[in-house]
């Protein structure tokens, strides 16, 4: 690989859009050679037209790159990492699609579409082949891949691996998720200091159905989702990054906890997925201390792309407990779209 | 009512021990005459032996008061309210039972005695009976009953008018509990904040039995459990007061979430439970916001004694979502234990 | 006094606003009559129209109220409880005044007009005097009071009882100012969580100014500022409520910390204004402890109306260090108007 | 240099102990031989004998080291880091010193000691030279040098700047320090969360005398403290890491804003203390934002070993005021004890 393929980050002055300049820093494979932002903030120097509210600095090369508007010609790149809100994000991905960029997006607008995968390079790389029925249908030279909810991210590698290993029938989830999954500003500080939030809007939903359509099955064209059932109750606390999922399953083939310990220490991504620029080592981490994982601690394992359950243990009610934790905006985000980025090079549908 | 009981505060230092103090300050029916410490503090005045740690300031007459030893002669009352740690009050509860002292345990040592009641009186009171037996068997003049775990309080309430509307099959639970449910100094500053700690430990097997036997009847001198199966995780997270527990639950009569509202809204405590100087006002509160109840907002609802549920909505998986809110150092621990004072007064039990 | 004054709260869905409609609960003198909010809130019922994030629950009666815009017709009261922005204040306070209304005014637009006083009645009762100069030159038949800055507020109070005993020629003051002071939605939890911000815009001069306002003395009705010298430092932290200052202090007849703590502990209010319903009891409370006063556990002394200080030391530089901490929404804000309010119907000014 | 020195961690268990393995980690001339702990877990693997609270993980080769008893003999190392408590450092310390070890400490036991230097290689590195009068009054072998308190640290840093440009007159500082200065457990979450506690114990004198020690001058084996004077509020506040200070200064010879920030920007370490592996890049950095610097964003800045200045301004009491960073367990704890053995190796005094 000689030259290294331009890339754009539509929405990149918002905290998601901040993640991807700073994963995208010295990718060896991407080059950053635009960037947009809202129409107010066209024109301006990225240092001033964003908040940075990452630990991380910017890097140098970004500081004085000037805000382009969301569009295929001002960016002039062949991968767009789309940062952008949902509403907007439905009326101009598909702009770029149509003008032969492939949108590694992070938005939701297209999640549910028949002919839209959502994609893990972990769990399911084979169901990108679904954008040649994205292209023919639509007449796109390009298409859409999306990245999942960054709740639905990490409790799906748990879940792939369980399935893997013993089916899976009923599931229940309950999260407590980070600020920053929340964007900036998000939330208030008046809000959440000492506090918790028991509800995160339209979240519930997407972790009901995400994983389903991730963990199903491409056949002819169409994915047909996974047949279990998934229950969910979405929080967010006064964590910085991280969220974290309790998690109780129902397996079709019951397991001890230590088997299933075994399952998701020995679970690997499929081969097109490993050795990639931000493939997680490992994928799974599963830890046997009886307080971890805890997102302070354990959220940059893998460089924030690896999961990393604990607490395995028998549940009275369906078969086994555990804990899981997932990097929001690394592998529940901005990570998981270039690592979705890097797989479509690896497959040759990006060239 | 001429005169108030004399009571004491066993471990009276500690932050529930402080609650206790607090709460029974201008309490119109018992006159705190005592309070102890462990050894090193026996003999100090309470102000110098005693961190405070609540908002509300230390009352003026415990200021001055001397910390006594826990036994039934230092401490000179008819009730005893206990926040000693587990381990201590195994030998010393008892002493103060045999005594003839009525002791109020908000400490998990004797919870799990088929003869021991765990009181909720909006729930259980007639399970206060069971002390007779214990006379018997034991040779006790005197008595001891336990109020729940602080999580367990607040969802048995809930459970409660739910089992008596339309019955219990399983019951799924995940706690987000606060700090001050720990004790002082409890939970370190650098393991909370920013993060959270998935587990608590002990908590997860008290959540899912006592609820079981506070739920269950009392037949001949026995309480049977009742027949569901609770499932439940347990978190810590960067909390003062106020414990959120999120419920699915299956009913034996399904209900719409519409329903179980109107059950919830009209429980109301056993008549003997009522208008006791602790009875909640109400005993349930059902709020439609949908990001209610919130720990600090809602806390304080009913003196801290109320029970508050929201985002009733429904299961894929069970019946029934919901969010179980209620104060952990109030009514999950010296406000329950207080209330079940009242009880047995009004009972007779205590004279 | 028969029937109660009515009232009117402009700017009432905002934090200080809130305080406004919660401290006015059940208030002797005062009865609200309507409250106001942007154009866009002007018709929705208060519940609707408002983020309530206030510990307390909202009143009965404001569930209801529907919101006005702000003039004096709309409002229809005597006096105009302002919890406006600045820039908006500018324009609106003068047509209440102009109208007859008196405004008491949270918003810092006219505190450095010379013919307005900053009011704090436990320190200059008879500033309020200068209201004869305003309505004469400005033709109004109201008038504009304003209480201070939240951070200015509590540390004048202290200021004052030293300024009387000793003199005062140099004040170092550095702020760790809770996050309600800078109201709804405010600061950004991504900001603030695990984090200082130390900055708080144009607030060090008020800090630097509005304390020799309020300490200097009216003279043919004009304000001569104190001769004394602030410098401040501001800086925001992660507390709900109430500020902390740490001072200190060089007076004109140096004095020692224990002769400070006791001309703090002396003083007490002009007689005017005393014994009304909002007055502080006590005005200072000088505290011990060597680690207090902490916002959490002292800002709701004296019903957040007690200026608290603490930490009393010899200072190496100047004469004497201390921490000063009053409750920002209380004191410093909603409260500190109602006392203001409730001083001038004292003085005949309201009537 | 072909191999690495091997040195030790004394009181390697706790946090600053923690930081002490992670820096140390891949080290290019320092090698980890051994590491001990307090009595009670000598004999267990460091794994377990340590509660690791650090974003990073423990490095592999550290996770079997077996903690061993503080002595020369059982540590067989040439250089000693010492993270032990102060009232054990003064007795274990001088053993190592005897015995011939070079102990760079962290603890404040020798700090005050007039042949013991307060060593910051950017600002002092002369002062070493004092070790040679220690050895021979002491009869020592090796030697002790310390790091300076961890507020001292950076504010030192930035005062040597200053002081070099335009001379020092006096000195305000008022510090939020981060939690993570207190050890572990140290500060309770229920003292901590939503607060803030205006003092920490014996810190204000050591800012007081700690700076004017290194920023003195060494003349025939004695060093004359610099003849300015500071005054010091410490505070805590709920950050897990960094220490800001506000700073106000007079100035020998006055200066503006512009110029301080120019001398600031300027400053570079003497040319024995540059390019150590642990050298900070930059010594100073100075950052123009209204809000900066914020110990969330910029605690890290070269590697944690830069001093962060910000908000210069005029003070209208003494001459300028700033506000300054410093990442507490790095540049002032572990770090700064690693630059300064760093330094003796480089000087000669370790070899």
């Amino acid at each position: 690989m000689g030259e290294r393929i331009p890339v754009t980050v539509l929405g990149a002055t918002g905290s998601v859009g901040q993640r991807f300049i700073q994963l995208l820093d010295e990718h060896p494979w991407f080059e950053v050679v635009s960037l947009t932002g809202s129409q107010r903030k066209v024109g301006q120097e990225y240092s001033s037209a964003c908040h940075w509210v990452l630990e991380e600095p910017m890097p140098d090369w970004a500081e004085g790159m000037i805000v382009q508007e969301s569009n295929p010609e001002a960016t002039n790149a062949g991968i767009a990492f789309s940062a952008l809100p949902s509403r907007v994000a439905r009326d101009l991905e598909p702009e770029f699609a149509r003008a032969g960029v492939f949108v590694c997006s992070n938005a939701s607008a297209y999640r549910e579409e028949p002919d839209v995968p959502i994609l893990l390079p972990e769990v399911n790389p084979d169901h990108s082949a679904i954008v040649e029925t994205q292209r023919t249908r639509r007449g796109w030279k390009g298409g859409i891949v999306t990245n999942p909810n960054c709740t639905s991210a990490g409790m799906t590698v748990a879940l792939k691996a369980l399935q893997d290993a013993f089916g899976l029938e009923r599931v229940f989830a309950v999260s407590l998720q980070a600020l920053s999954g929340a964007g900036y500003p998000g939330v208030a500080s008046l809000d959440i200091v000492g506090n918790v939030i028991p509800n995160i809007l339209g979240e519930e939903e997407k972790v009901e159905c995400e994983p389903l359509k991730m963990l199903g099955t491409l056949n002819n064209g169409a994915i047909s989702l996974a047949d279990f059932v998934i229950s969910a109750h979405t929080n967010r606390v006064a964590v910085l990054d991280g969220h974290v999922v309790c998690l109780s399953v129902e397996l079709k083939n019951p397991a001890t906890a230590l088997e299933a310990s075994r399952a998701l220490t020995a679970y690997h991504a499929p081969q097109v997925s490993k050795g990639l620029p931000s493939s997680p080592e490992p994928v799974i981490q599963v830890r046997d201390e009886p307080d971890r994982p805890q997102p302070r601690l354990d959220r940059m394992i893998g460089k924030g792309m690896t999961t990393v359950v604990g607490r395995l243990r028998p549940d009275p009610l369906l078969d086994l407990k555990m804990v899981v934790l997932s990097h929001n905006t690394i592998r529940g985000a901005a990570g998981g779209s270039i690592y979705n980025a890097e797989l479509l090079v690896k497959q040759g549908l990006i060239h």
